[in-house]
């Protein structure tokens, strides 16, 4: 793989969007998104590449003449959390462009094709991976009119003001997808372990506590007369912490990751607190067991404190299993390479598991520092990101000789995603 | 008194900041409180007073022609917290308005002022009474420029960019200062007291909590590997409230006001979080006992999970006690129109605190409906500001009554506050 030309892309993207203070903020739908996939489109066609874009705004990386060829998928998203890394998303885009460069210069006959999806953090409208869940069928225009940013603007107005038209396209002409991505955590960083191949993707269950008290001066108001909305908040967010410890042998974990405080205000006793939990993971049952744990203390709560506090579920997904096939293929490409590797699941989610429903879908994991991720100190390797797209490239070479193989054998015959 | 008048002259000011949803918001040194003040002035005009303002912006209104003589000020503010009452602060204004007319209608030779101080609430810069307290010479260049509001424009910023000069004048030709305003608690509601006489204000010490953890991806961080701010934060909060409560005994509140979550994003393990926290107590010993709770609170707070909390005192004041002549006289004059009153403490801070170290000063209070108060449901009687008027004038009469017979025993003493 070109490193060189990698690290030259790597830098060419590193100043959008980027932070005083280190990071980089590429919202969903935002000028540094636009941005991003503008300079990825430039730099596709540098390298003689075609582009093309859906009804969402995602964007397809071609062989020119091959647009509407059935081609092996790969990519990721471009967009990122608010002081967010450089690798999130990026390094999979940047891995399939290395991919499609080398099958080029190798003169290959391989029918790959790149893509970069839109909106994959959830940071701004509070709903992940839009842009591959609009084009894959499962977020739908209702989704999308609901999911809406703090200043009241929704993901479907977002996709309308940028000129798309969210339901008119469906993902198109895919065998099967693969993305790479750091890993945002910490099992491969500490094993020294350079590739993961990933089983299945935790799914988020995302859930809105309102908690209306009483507004009231913070001096004149006794203890006990108060109904201090900012207290009956710290106790959910506590609760939310301990629900998510009690099944950490699961791998489930449970966020309050956004607390709204009105009137925010040093002389008030806070009226209203509105918070956005996250609760993940890779058991049906242990999620269903958090979110049963945080609502159940959130009526506790409320009892005790005779306050209001009313929850609403956001969005709730089930976890993800991915394609044996490609978990296969991309396994038997990894071990080719000799440098240790390892079966894992994960606990982020990626545009992979709304792909996986849709075609054959495998994900491959490179590490991060520390497993620090959605942070400005977020860091990867390049030789690794190079290395991930060299085992993109011999498990797409492993699914063509499959394929082929099936195709003699069974010719009418196409795997379909568990 | 003229109810008739006070009730055209709320209506008036009622408009200025008034929120769709209920409630008003004119905070320190905004273009709201601009117009609370011009509209104040307008009314004064129109009955004949004439206006002036001091070096802060502070405004008096005086009998023509009598601007620079040592007169009885009485009055109280013009700002609200974000959605807060139409009575709070107002009311002193209005009844200082109805004395003044009644004593021009009556052509009583009685020498008083009314003052409409600024920047009385805390809610956006974080320090409270900064009008009365730079002219009372309290506040000084280095605590206004310390006061800094969320977008970081400091107080002394604020009253340079209106065109003031604060430090450049002090309070003057003042004998004495009352200052009429609702209780903002429940006692005089629930008793059924239309009138209360103040005997100490308790002040409030505010602390400013820096909680630093990691930020990190929700999804794909383990729980135990987490340095989660907002769940320290948390800690801090219910700890505040626990210490407030160990202090009920002695009327002494602890209320953490302010929450401030950095990414403040769905997806992202909260990495830092800002608390603003407000301590007031009548019993210096009992603020001291509640102040140290916390701080040792968060001390522990921060070693237990292994992350760090800063404190850092944003302004911590001595509760004040009025002068015993002011009690004396108010209470005479509460007693003489016969309805039922009571002496208490005020639980909120007010201008009289700032003004009662420089001449005798003393307050009145008046109910509000359910002691609700920095709340758009924030209500009180105008016949209440009407009878507490009334009281305010018969104890001016008092007070002259008092300084002339003083005056013609020894001639040269002047009473001093506590």
């Amino acid at each position: 793989m070109n490193t060189a030309s990698l690290k030259k892309w790597f830098r060419a993207l590193a100043p959008i969007g980027a932070l005083p203070e280190g990071g980089v903020t590429r919202l969903a739908y935002s000028a540094e998104e636009d941005l991003m996939f503008g300079a990825t489109a430039g730099i596709a066609r540098q390298i003689g590449l075609s582009v093309t874009e859906d009804c969402a705004g995602n964007m397809f990386i071609s062989f020119p003449g091959r647009e509407k060829e059935p081609c092996h998928l790969i990519g990721s998203h471009l967009d990122s959390v608010p002081g967010g890394g450089r690798f999130d998303g990026v390094a999979g885009v940047l891995a399939a462009l290395l991919v499609m460069d080398k099958i080029r210069k190798n003169g290959e006959d391989l029918p790959v094709r790149a893509a970069a999806f839109r909106a994959e953090e959830s940071s701004l409208y509070g709903l992940a991976t839009a842009g591959s869940g609009v084009v894959a069928g499962s977020v739908n225009i209702a989704h999308l009119k609901n999911a809406r940013s703090l200043s009241g603007e929704s993901l479907y107005d977002a996709m309308i003001r940028k000129g798309y038209a969210p339901g008119a396209c469906r993902l198109e002409h895919a065998l099967d997808f693969m993305e790479l991505h750091i890993e945002q955590g910490r099992v491969l960083f500490e094993a020294k372990e350079p590739l993961g191949v990933v089983t299945a993707i935790a799914a988020p269950t995302r859930l809105k506590a309102t908690v209306l008290g009483r507004q009231d001066h913070s001096g004149a108001t006794p203890m006990d007369l108060r109904k201090d909305a900012l207290c009956a908040a710290a106790e959910i967010i506590l609760a939310t912490e301990a629900a998510g410890r009690d099944e950490m042998r699961f791998a489930t974990v449970a966020t309050v990751g956004v607390a709204d405080v009105v009137p925010n205000a040093l002389n008030v006793v806070p009226g209203s607190v509105e918070l956005r939990i996250d609760i993940r993971g890779i058991r049906r049952e242990s999620i269903r067991r958090t979110v049963g744990k945080v609502q159940r203390a959130i009526e506790e709560i409320a009892a005790s404190r005779d306050l209001s506090c009313t929850t609403e579920t956001l969005s709730s997904m089930d976890p993800v299993t991915l394609a044996p096939s490609m978990i296969d293929s991309l396994s038997e490409a990894a071990s080719e390479t000799g440098v240790p590797f390892r079966k894992m699941a994960s606990g982020a989610g990626h545009d992979a598991m709304k792909i996986a429903p849709v075609v054959p879908t495998g994900m491959l994991f490179i590490p991060c520092d520390e497993g620090i991720s959605h942070n400005s100190a977020e860091n990867a390797s390049l030789n690794d990101v190079a290395l991930g797209a060299e085992v993109l490239l011999k498990s797409i070479r492993l699914r063509r000789l499959s394929i082929e193989k099936t195709n003699a054998e069974t010719p009418r015959r196409t795997e379909s995603a568990p």
